[in-house]
């Protein structure tokens, strides 16, 4: 028993933490709730598309997982912004091909991680057990087979609680004394459609692209699949005026997607049914500490810190807490409690900067980005990043290209908008007058990382 | 069955609000987790001693038991600040004897609201009974007899939470869709100490009077009881250097004391067997929303918004939710879903501003108090006051002797500090100079009110 550990949702978090357990010796006992997706078709969570960025993909690599993920990932070079009129623009996401951000779904994603898992035969996937929630200070969990509805008790050296943004596990935390806990949600909902491939699987829309339809209060994005289609998701208001509540009808409906979204509707055969059959999802921010109780549990990923997923941030930084958990093993295993303590002093910081940025960066998507001030701007961080190499790197790359830590990446990218707002003030274009202004305010306010 | 309505929770908010409900017709079942505390002696809960002021006197005059608290109620007319060297400094409250608050024992205060309450035919208060949870598309409540074990069912037209800051109702309305909530706890905890009173009652320090030995991280405070003594309240940090964990010797504690207290010490015979014996507590701020699930159920209180207890506003908080959900009963009564909408739209807010402002009492109280720049503001807070009737309040009167919104008290707050800043710039005293760029000030920034 000494090295069993019980990991709670196998998910991508615990799908992939199990790989990096295995790889250390332990032996990994995997409950997740839903039967095997590999098996039954069930959907595969709060979102069918994601991101897989530098934090993602190191984690990956650490476990030698990478060259098999990349197959099922389409690399995006930049935003595609599309305007009412038909008109596009594209907005590179870094100084070039080798900064892309790699769509993949999140149903492939999870199974191939849990087919990688289980190459480990130390690790075992249980499925339709159902997390009831835990003894702290037994540090036995409480399992309720969902297809037998029989109740059974289960013991480790230790837990991790991978169970997701309502983890059952955390739930429990609550009940022990100076827990602080917030969650908090978005006044938008979100709802997937479809944009189908064409003939021959082709797509129908630039394939290398995130496709943003910004509407100031409210926006459309589409991301490829692999099969040529897209998945697109309307973030919308969930009550008011112009809200999922309020949008009722097919004919409301047509006359919506014709006045604001005309070019996608065209690509849309099955908006009515994905519309009214596809349920509306919420969008939660999730906080809490501490991540941990003594050595007998600890929290990793959406349990830890859900986050909105205007980032792409969410699995890169579930993937990233993995390497720090697994850093932090290395440094102070077997002594739990040291580790947990060390890794949520570690993380907890910047998961809570990126959590931050997420909600930022909704605000930036649906509505700053179609704004020539921003598009001007974002110019100026690649002058800047050329001529300051190492000393200016615009926040997204330090988010999505690097290992920077989300909290430094959030100072400094506050520190590089009071620049870049300095720069901007009455001008349209930068000229070698403000590259020396800008050069005096970079001396001025930021040392080399 | 119509006219049933279920309180969940016979503490402060809870007995008071039966007593409300009584008086328009409806027939309250009050279900208490705890034992009569007029037969067992237990404790009262989370501090002994309570300020009630104006929000809170208003509620206890609506429902005529006004006279009767005041019997075991002590007018506190300001603040008496101990420093280290014994010299103590009076700072009124308000502008005179009329603006105090009251010192009350909550033990006593719950038994005599209970009391009132049941003098009621149509309340009927159930003791033992633990809420174990609620279902909320049925509106039955889970209670468990403490005694018995035996649990059991109640359904009524409504329930109303009041089962404070660790509400189970509450704790249930987490696993509905979207609720955002957040709890967080201040790193300092409390531990409750006694000053007995002298000889035939005496008391051996100023009666009427809120003491305070502020010690910039830290704070002991005492407020009067009728017997002659005094509750003493220790706020000191949970861990660290100079910690509760860290004090845990007899000699450190009395060394402690003699440092920091020595005025007070000098009165504690009783300090090693109080700080051996009682618990230390932990301070901690619930916000939450929606308060309400359909017309089936309302939290009141603690239970919807607990805050930390530094500007006494607590209870008179509870209270005024009591005389706002009254009124709005009176308004939109009895469709209990517009009753709980209304409610929550004018409390809420409020709510949020009154728990914000707690907490930075408590930096104002354990810091601020002794610095002579904040005792000279408030000498001027006083002299505006005069001379700007109506205009120019302190935010203190708004908050304890007014029953202005709080969000209104707290953003005339802003304003009103941001004139104290501007006039204290570099000098000493109110001269003629200042009261003319104040005069200016003020038209410049407040309406009346």
């Amino acid at each position: 028993m000494s090295d069993k550990i019980i990991l709670i949702g196998a998910g991508l978090a615990g799908s992939l933490l199990s790989v990096y357990l295995a790889k250390k010796g332990y032996q990994v006992e995997l409950f997740e709730r839903r039967p095997d997706m590999r098996k039954t078709n069930i959907g595969a969570g709060r979102s069918i598309n994601l991101a897989l960025s530098t934090r993602g993909i190191h984690a990956l690599k650490e476990v030698g997982l990478y060259e098999e993920i990349m197959k099922i990932a389409i690399p995006m070079k930049g935003r595609m912004i599309h305007n009412r009129n038909g008109d596009m623009q594209f907005q590179p996401y870094g100084k070039n091909d080798s900064e892309v951000i790699n769509a993949v779904s999140r149903g492939d994603l999870n199974m191939r991680l849990m087919d990688l898992a289980e190459k480990n035969k130390n690790v075992t996937i249980h499925f339709n057990e159902r997390c009831t929630g835990m003894n702290f200070s037994t540090g036995e969990v409480h399992l309720t087979n969902e297809v037998s509805s029989e109740s059974h008790i289960e013991k480790g050296r230790t837990v991790i609680g991978t169970d997701g943004s309502a983890s059952a596990i955390r739930m429990d935390m609550l009940k022990i004394g100076r827990f602080s806990f917030s969650q908090s949600y978005l006044e938008h909902g979100y709802k997937e459609l479809t944009i189908p491939a064409g003939d021959n699987g082709d797509f129908l829309l630039e394939k290398n692209a995130l496709h943003i339809w910004p509407r100031k209060t409210y926006m459309l994005i589409a991301l490829p699949n692999i099969d040529g289609s897209f998945t697109c998701t309307l973030f919308y208001p969930m009550e008011g005026e112009n809200s999922f509540e309020a949008l009722k009808t097919e004919s409301q409906l047509l006359a919506f997607f014709q006045k604001e979204f005309p070019d996608a509707l065209a690509l849309m055969p099955t908006l009515r049914e994905d519309y009214f059959t596809n349920p509306v999802g919420t969008l939660i921010t999730v906080k809490c500490s501490p991540w941990y109780v003594e050595d007998k549990v600890v929290l990793l990923g959406d349990a830890a810190h859900a986050m909105v997923p205007f980032y792409g941030q969410g699995m890169n930084c579930a993937f990233e807490d993995c390497t720090y958990l697994n850093g932090c093993i290395e440094s102070f295993g077997p002594n739990w409690e040291t580790v947990f303590k060390e890794y949520e002093k570690l993380r907890k910081v910047n998961a809570n900067a990126i959590a931050d940025l997420a909600v930022e960066n909704f605000y930036e998507m649906r509505d700053k980005v179609s704004d020539p001030l921003f598009v001007l701007k974002k110019k100026i961080e690649h002058v800047l990043e050329e001529k300051f190499p190492g000393i200016f790197i615009p926040k997204y790359t330090m988010v999505s290209f690097m290992r920077v830590p989300y909290a430094t990446a959030m100072q400094r990218g506050l520190v590089q908008d009071f620049i870049l707002n300095e720069l901007t003030i009455g001008i349209e274009r930068m000229d070698e007058v403000d590259l020396i202004k800008a050069e005096q305010l970079i001396r001025d306010n930021l040392t080399p990382m």
